[in-house]
């Protein structure tokens, strides 16, 4: 199963402007291309505050063959929220919720934030791309893209423009 | 005065490894590429960190037309180290300083960090590109870019590759 890191931020490495949940900074362009991309994914992997910030408009969107997990510690605080095959929560870390959604046969797994879920996956060395949004913004302060430190190699896939000042930047990790 | 930000940082915004002062991780293109760029600048400014940790290699280095610039809060400290025209030492907030060096005929001023400097020039409005070398790692911890939270929008003028996996990526500044 691939597993793939998609996420948007600031040149200077924020994926929130400063105390603002939220991915409200990103490009049109961007929500577009998050949109499209994450249509091509068999299963999404996010954290519990993604899901609360974004919570309508992921409930919204349940057509499709995307499975979404929520990764938390309290996955019976929204047994009400769950859908089998469709939306479901976690308490698994990384590396065992990765070889649960192998073994159910999944191909193509995104990680689709926060900053928690970005440094558990990287920390289990089970991601295989990211794929980076740069929005021409410096914030200067915000959520970082990584929880906690790192020491990450990454290989150069592709530089692309997603609109007129949006870079998408594509890189394999090194293991 | 045309004012340039010339840093090189992780992929995640950050212009040291963790605590490692100094920007041992940047890749030999980006060695190549610092020297050669900033020859082309006839003042460079950085901040006094920046002086104490390059300090041998700065003063290795003093022949060619660069006047170096160091903001610190204590100047006197630095008395010795002093050489009208080519290494000079100031306390003087980066518009008084702009004002000072665009007075004395500079064309065209380096930033060279680090990220005291940079927010501080940011925060004047003063400072008109931004030529941001990106390596392919990722720290999650570190110095960042910029010291202080900000708001600054960019317009995307050009992205290079420097070698195999290193790109730079010049912005202009919105004002």
């Amino acid at each position: 199963m691939r597993i793939v890191m998609i996420a948007a931020q600031s040149l200077d490495g924020f994926i929130s402007k400063h105390a603002e949940p939220g991915t409200g900074f990103t490009s049109p362009e961007d929500k577009a291309y998050f949109r499209e991309v994450v249509a091509g994914f068999d299963v999404g992997v996010f954290g519990a505050e993604t899901y609360r910030v974004s919570r309508e408009a992921i409930r919204s969107r349940m057509s499709g063959r995307l499975l979404r997990v929520v990764m938390t510690r309290s996955p019976a605080r929204y047994a009400t929220d769950a859908i089998p095959g469709k939306l479901e929560f976690t308490q698994a870390p990384a590396s065992a919720l990765a070889d649960d959604l192998r073994a159910r046969g999944f191909r193509d797994c995104a990680l689709l934030g926060g900053s928690q879920v970005h440094s558990s996956f990287l920390a289990s060395s089970i991601v295989d791309e990211i794929w980076l949004t740069v929005e021409p913004v410096l914030f200067g302060g915000g959520t970082p893209l990584l929880a906690q430190a790192a020491d990450v190699r990454l290989d150069l896939i592709a530089t692309e423009k997603l609109g007129g000042d949006t870079l998408l930047l594509k890189y394999r990790v090194r293991r």
